[in-house]
């Protein structure tokens, strides 16, 4: 598969969504070039949206860190979070009862913000869970993870309560060549200790793509195969584009390296409809 | 988990989604009472779709099924397939080349009708497969299982192109005590013998209740909250339901059995919001 | 399967392999009557062997915990841990450099006894790997599970070495009701992570099975189907007892309880030859 | 890893286990230059055994097959089958009853010839499966791959009995470009359908690996570090070795080619000793 320009590529279509954390940016901050497509996008007319795998913090939260960045056309609407999935499928879904959660006060506060009443894992008492009517994994920090993980899957066995994991990501990037084990992959050690499946939110799952399409189609009519979805990994994004039926085009300045791009494809068998180098040029 | 009766449950939503093998119908045909159930939900003013995981017949052909057998109000848009979604995606992602299938003429007739041209795997010619550009399992039935699958797998083997699953249900019954390895089965056969993941369509993935979800909304003003998802198993109906955020009740007259559906709640950690013996009660 | 008295039972056989956790001894000490039956087998000439998944202790501070429970008739000789088993595939397979680990001083003294040096995680610089020819997942204690593991999923990603997981139990009962992530279950995290199989030790794979048998015979002659083994788990204790070929009891006093033991052989498969209430009676 | 020669890595060792396809012969036949490695072995004193994931041939019938293609030195009782480990476990573990198999008449005979009756799942009756106390899984051939499969299904979902899979490759070559699906696969698809682990024989299993070597030692004094594995395939032949604790070389005239071995290696984490282009250099 050979490489194309990305902005010739993307002139094709009436809407892109793009992944933020290795599309936009990295663990350097934003990637070098990007407000320019981002102006090229505008000026063309082109739709944006930013769907990322994320519980930790709010559209707001986000809008005004791509701001700082020096993204500052990024409006709040235009952000869909796996967290924003999270939460509505609580208000949709958890009707009475207490929330309990593994994660910050923070994306605690945003999430669980349905009006019913939340309670850190650590705070719960097993004498007093008859209340407990759903757990959610919110994010990897804010824990102590040797005792609050015990204690979770212990609660969790005690109990049947509907389980959510509001970013299904297993690992996130901390440095050039680091990563660190995120909220999905806490997850699944518990879903592994417990031997249940918890309800994940997050590409490839296609809640956050529909959200998007409906969303966008309030300012416009557009279809499947006028938008393009961009990212830098073939398991959530190209794999979450493809099967929600739009474009997809894979860039490599994230997790997929341009020297084995071709090798994941093959291996994986997921195959995006483009590949560029970055969203750059 | 208490047993309730499904038409006092059904009352309070404005539309319900039910699943059609173990819900409307088993391998007698009719569920007794059927009929009955239908038309209290018709007089009720409560919108219906059937959610079907089939991808051997069409939405006419699956309508005038259920008109033979009595259910004469189900009307061909009442009816969501996985192979309509199989198809919907072939049309979006798949412009160009020849798909290849395993599966009968006749689903092979309705779901690749997308202008392109189709060939059963037994008629592929590994000298000339550079313009096959998609594979899609449709059945179980119309080719020879020992040679053909071997034949899938190797073609493969040899091209990396996207593979559909019209139908990802592993299994179906054929009689009181009997059940048939389904499509989803033999997909996951050749998707083990090559270590690749394909694009599966049916419950519990999201699309086909996107798309009535959808559908019904061009009816009238349907929110999540007023429906409800009825199913006679864990795994696609009620998980899928689930994520989708809708209510969901499961039913008793299909694959889950009365004695066994607590301990099968409990050990998937899969929640209805209701249980009803059946949808005639 | 009925229940039959575990005595006579075992008074068919020569030799019985006994599982420690659930079998001899629970969360409160020796469980009762106990030594009662040990003494019988020793009066019958029948041989025992404890096989324990266990990768904290040595042989003889095993021995000298039952001596302290009031089981003073154990001998080391008798006891086979699958500490053992990684300390004897590091002795036979890594031959130079340096062993990083995961896990505590104690269990790294006796295991990693092998003449090479080892090095906690904790203290492994990241400037300084190309001596570390293997890594080992020793116990759950002695670390901080959030940096120490995200360590070992960093280094495990910059060096491709052989891992060893010295205990693959996934859980342990810390109460009546409570239990903890054991070695394995962590292992089993890292190994998500990175998409990758380690080398687990421990039942049900057979090496401790094919040692205890080896070892046993140097003391008369034993074949197969003269031993029986007993344990209280079916995916460790009698799948490993079934796969090496000798006959197997499950036990009620430990992970399977009376009330659920039958829905759990018909769901796993997993069929041991004789089910029995305790060793006690 | 550098390629080595490997005469010269045998040289180092008093025994080596080959397997047998894809490392002395190929869908051609033998691969050239294995008899004068043989040759050159046999002088050198170095004991031979083979081990080979086969269960529709007896030793007997394997070794003349060696000999027609002019492997003449090589004995019987150097051969070890994964069908002889299945044979063994029905021996000490299924005492009576009737024995269900999917396979040819062929395997049926040599390795169900433990004085039970057996026979073909296409002769079971539904009405009378009392006395069926076990069903092995022999080979791919010798069945209607549809109906019989399914057969196999229903009989194991009536029925939970000790099921065996005698031979637990996935797939095999049949050509220099196709595969076909294996007795594993198909044991792996039925495993799928009704959610069961059966008991596989067969590397990566220590099985086989245990008998040659207690089989060995009857010849003389072989300890582990004596003994070199060499295969073609990482995830049985290495993956095998190096949990058995002996050392293991992969060669490249079978499974894993020459241009992505180190790819397979560090994307598997399975790591041989030595790598070898053939045995014949």
């Amino acid at each position: 598969m050979t490489q194309q320009s990305f902005l010739s590529v993307a002139s094709k279509f009436k809407a892109v969504f793009l992944d933020s954390y290795g599309v936009l940016k990295n663990y350097n901050g934003l990637i070098e070039g990007v407000p320019d497509t981002i102006n090229f996008l505008r000026k063309s007319g082109i739709a944006i949206r930013v769907l990322t795998n994320d519980a930790s913090r709010s559209q707001q939260q986000q809008a005004e860190g791509f701001y700082k960045l020096g993204l500052t056309s990024i409006e709040s609407h235009e952000i869909v979070t796996s967290g924003m999935m999270a939460r509505q499928y609580l208000q949709h879904k958890i009707l009475d009862g207490k929330i309990a959660y593994l994660g910050t006060e923070n994306s605690a506060e945003y999430i669980l913000q349905s009006g019913l009443e939340h309670i850190a894992i650590r705070d719960v008492q097993f004498d007093a869970i008859d209340d407990i009517s759903a757990f959610v994994f919110l994010d990897d920090e804010g824990f102590d993870w040797n005792s609050d993980i015990n204690k979770t899957v212990n609660l969790l066995r005690r109990k049947n309560i509907p389980v959510i994991v509001a970013n299904s990501d297993k690992l996130y990037p901390v440095s050039r060549n680091d990563v660190s084990v995120a909220t999905g992959g806490i997850a699944k050690l518990v879903e592994n200790m417990l031997t249940k499946k918890f309800i994940h939110f997050g590409k490839p799952d296609s809640q956050m793509f529909m959200y998007a399409f409906d969303e966008l189609n309030q300012f416009g009519n557009f279809s499947k195969n006028e938008i393009l979805m961009v990212g830098d990994t073939l398991h959530t994004d190209i794999l979450g584009g493809n099967k929600f039926g739009v474009k997809t085009t894979l860039v490599l300045t994230g997790n997929t390296r341009a020297d084995n791009a071709e090798t994941q494809i093959d291996s994986s068998g997921i195959i995006p409809d483009f590949i560029c180098q970055s969203i750059v040029t």
